[in-house]
């Protein structure tokens, strides 16, 4: 009998010195491109909370898209995207978040959700945190009642779950691997 | 009784001047951040391909990956995402296409499909159709099966549905909206 687990870790491709030497990149495109893998992890990270009145999922762009909009419509909930800078058309908060190197903008209507609605929150993979944490504050700040925050990949040894444990959320991970 | 396509056009926010003088802006965002709005467009753009054999939806980077990924689980096939240059891991197949201003490229991973295989494309809107007629002949090029290409909206003066069906793909939008 294969577990959730070993089928996910089966269906995520390894690639050796990506982006740069000594970085294993862990490539979800192959966990989505496998219809059973990418059923199986959508439906492991929603089932804690069917039926608990969580009004949106949030994805963080690009890959909290799609397994964010799979989410959404697996709960039955709205959808709402936080993009980059400069993408959404109306009035927005927007909060700065340090890359690797340098830094970026991450935004969202100012209109997206009402104070006090559940949200969960999702990306692909946490890593330093520093995406997933500007993203906490960032809902935190329109009144969001975060219930949960998913990723299909954890990277413990890189903090970035115990950052959002920090500050109260929830985190839910399918798999988690040593190292970068 | 409302029908899908009042409930439709109620939930999408009119943006005029946006991004630029005379331009009257179809937002989404309320759309899919709308719990029955968006379960109903996504099971609405799917429905006719369900059990047809649809190995993967192909999501266009970003808005397309929101719509793709609730596609993909409801079939519980794979899903595919083509991106803008420089994003994905492995190798690739890329072709340039035309902005307002200006030209991009987009990509997809050369393996994510096999040949033959049948695929459905997304994005929130067509247009003059330029992306997706990039699209098209991309994963034309990995030899997929494009059984359709589905939009939430589209804009049937600016011909890009019209191009996309000269190519004999058939196109499945659910609301049309006159002039630009």
């Amino acid at each position: 009998m294969t577990t959730l687990q070993d089928e996910l870790i089966a269906s995520i491709r390894n690639i050796p010195d990506y982006p740069k030497p000594g970085i294993m990149f862990r490539d979800i495109t192959t966990l989505l491109g496998n219809p059973r893998a990418f059923r199986r992890a959508v439906d492991e990270l929603v089932h804690p909370y069917a039926g608990t009145g969580i009004a949106h999922v949030v994805g963080i762009e690009a890959r909290g898209f799609i397994l964010g909009g799979a989410m959404a419509h697996q709960l039955s909930s709205g959808f709402i995207p936080i993009r980059k800078k400069g993408k959404l058309p109306r009035e927005t908060v927007r909060i700065a978040y340090s890359l690797e190197y340098g830094v970026d903008e991450m935004e969202v209507h100012k209109d997206a959700l009402r104070p006090g609605e559940k949200v969960i929150l999702v990306d692909d993979l946490i890593a330093t945190g520093g995406t997933a944490v500007a993203a906490v504050k960032l809902l935190r700040q329109l009144g969001a009642d975060i219930v949960a925050a998913c990723f299909v990949i954890d990277l413990p040894e890189l903090g970035g779950r115990a950052k959002l444990e920090e500050l109260d959320v929830e985190v839910r991970t399918l798999v988690a691997y040593e190292g970068h």
